[in-house]
């Protein structure tokens, strides 16, 4: 199977909103008067950002969602994307898999695959997403403002359980590790919940590198600083119903756990109506784990409301 | 060096055009009314597209060149990228010397570095570019017809003499092997060009797998042949001037060497002075090398305009 067969067996889809898709040198797109559009890219690499042993069309999932959850963070709707992909060896079978994870969310989100680049190459998988936003309603890291509410969806904490698990660092039962497993594999964009919390939110971004790791560059961003309240963040991890996870590891896991995909971000007092209403439309649970303050430092407070002293890192790749 | 600390370092640059550069979820970027944008992906791997011995601002260099050389071809005027870097490590030199050599190339041509990923794993660069075009002026493969003259652009080759040479398949001189190896590493992507044959050229592509290959796509999404004159093509290698190659070896390098990123166009014979205009308007030497036919073949002709039976194969990944 060559390159280009490759292309149009597992891949290809007719051009739907662009005016050129996959097959000429570039992909071609109109876009729509009075949205402006919203760029990011993300790469995954075996071994790094996935086992592997995971299942193809799970690793199709996330390779996408990674990058919707990006899109999501700014309030887009997801339009394209492009896929470069380098793969040890042309295996029909992975490629059947990976491409149908990888499509089926593909459409879910009307999201168009328009172009990429198939080479051989220790297994890499690197997308650039694009998305519309109406003019002047992205949703950036910079706009949180003191007296803020801090937020987030979902749940958190439970990729990097499975991924402790898998480590050896931690025993769990079956049905809690499939649970954590299918979180670490296949997260969900909260893509519905970004666009419900336009010209609500004030900031946002997602969570990739771990919950305070993101919100640092919220704070940092908006040169803020944040009080969380981790009475409210304990309950965070899906698996939290049905097992008790030790107390610091579970804190670990929530507060810097990483490859989480969920969104935080921050709103206005006033707003708390229209957060809960934009929660139940998108259908995405949100919880309320603190405000912003002007103080530039982020803190910890225990339930009597005492500063709780604890360094967690977030994930960087070359620390 | 954390990645953080890279990114702010080798890659930040103060945002122009983009409304949100890198720094945010998604860069964020309003398209001008009255343009479509184009899209595409390249991505290259260690030992497949570069040697591990190439200088770090060459090889940065060539990574952006190659995905602007696909926005050449579609007449499209480039305008952001985001770019996708999986590193073994954080090495300072290489890295001034690789975003220098890309940096320069994207100032020279106005094109922003508005975000990307960077990762730990094997050396991959994967490069998203952007460019936009007036409505209606993007050139595609598909627009050949019987009767268009077939030019190329530049000098076609000397990739792939310099590539036999470390393959230690032909032994060249010192100077022969130096400027071979600077077409290799440094390809120049026709950009100029491209935009000043719109409305002139009827198909175009860039060539990247071979002349045949390349030109083969056009034939493919038009559904015409083409008749290529030999004696046309046999001095398109830059090393011509001082090295004389052999017949055999001149052949393979010029029509399916790879790695030229050179433009393989076609336009009606009444254009002819408007091709050569837009050759001297963007300094490019322009070669026509044969003409469209209805046959649906690619035959190649020898001086004396006899068939000659010839099998040259262009590069696929996956053969």
């Amino acid at each position: 199977m060559g390159e280009f067969d490759l292309i149009e067996r597992f891949f290809k889809r007719p051009a739907r909103r662009a005016d050129v898709g996959i097959g000429d040198d570039c992909a071609v797109w109109s876009p729509r008067a009075g949205h402006q559009w919203a760029f990011s890219a993300d790469m995954l690499v075996e071994g790094r950002h996935f086992l592997s042993t995971v299942e193809p069309k799970r690793l199709g999932h996330k390779a996408l969602a990674v990058n919707l959850s990006d899109l999501a963070a700014c309030g887009a709707t997801p339009q394209a994307f492009l896929l470069s992909l380098a793969l040890p060896r042309a295996d029909e079978s992975w490629l059947a898999g990976f491409s149908q994870g990888l499509l089926d969310l593909a459409e879910a989100h009307g999201c168009e695959l328009i172009g990429g680049d198939t080479t051989q190459g220790p297994l890499n998988i690197a997308i650039t997403v694009m998305g519309e936003v109406p003019q002047g309603q992205s949703i950036l890291r910079s706009g949180a403002r003191p007296g803020d509410s801090v937020y987030v969806s979902g749940h958190l904490g439970d990729a990097r359980l499975a991924l402790e698990a898998f480590r050896g660092h931690v025993s769990l039962p079956q049905s809690v590790l499939d649970m954590a497993r299918l979180r670490m594999e296949t997260p969900t964009p909260r893509v519905a919940l970004g666009q419900a919390l336009r010209g609500i939110a004030h900031a946002m971004a997602d969570i990739s590198d771990g919950l305070l790791g993101d919100l640092g560059h919220i704070l940092k961003a908006s040169t803020v600083g944040a009080e969380i309240e981790l009475s409210t963040t304990s309950n965070l991890m899906a698996v939290s119903d049905q097992w008790r996870c030790p107390a610091d590891l579970a804190m670990t896991c929530i507060l810097s756990g990483g490859d989480d995909y969920e969104l935080v971000f921050t709103a206005p007092e006033s707003a708390t109506a229209h957060v809960q209403a934009a929660a139940v439309a998108s259908g995405t649970r949100v919880t309320r784990i603190g405000r912003i303050t002007d103080s530039r430092q982020l803190v910890l407070l225990d339930a009597s409301g005492r500063v709780v002293d604890a360094q967690f890192r977030s994930f960087d790749h070359f620390a």
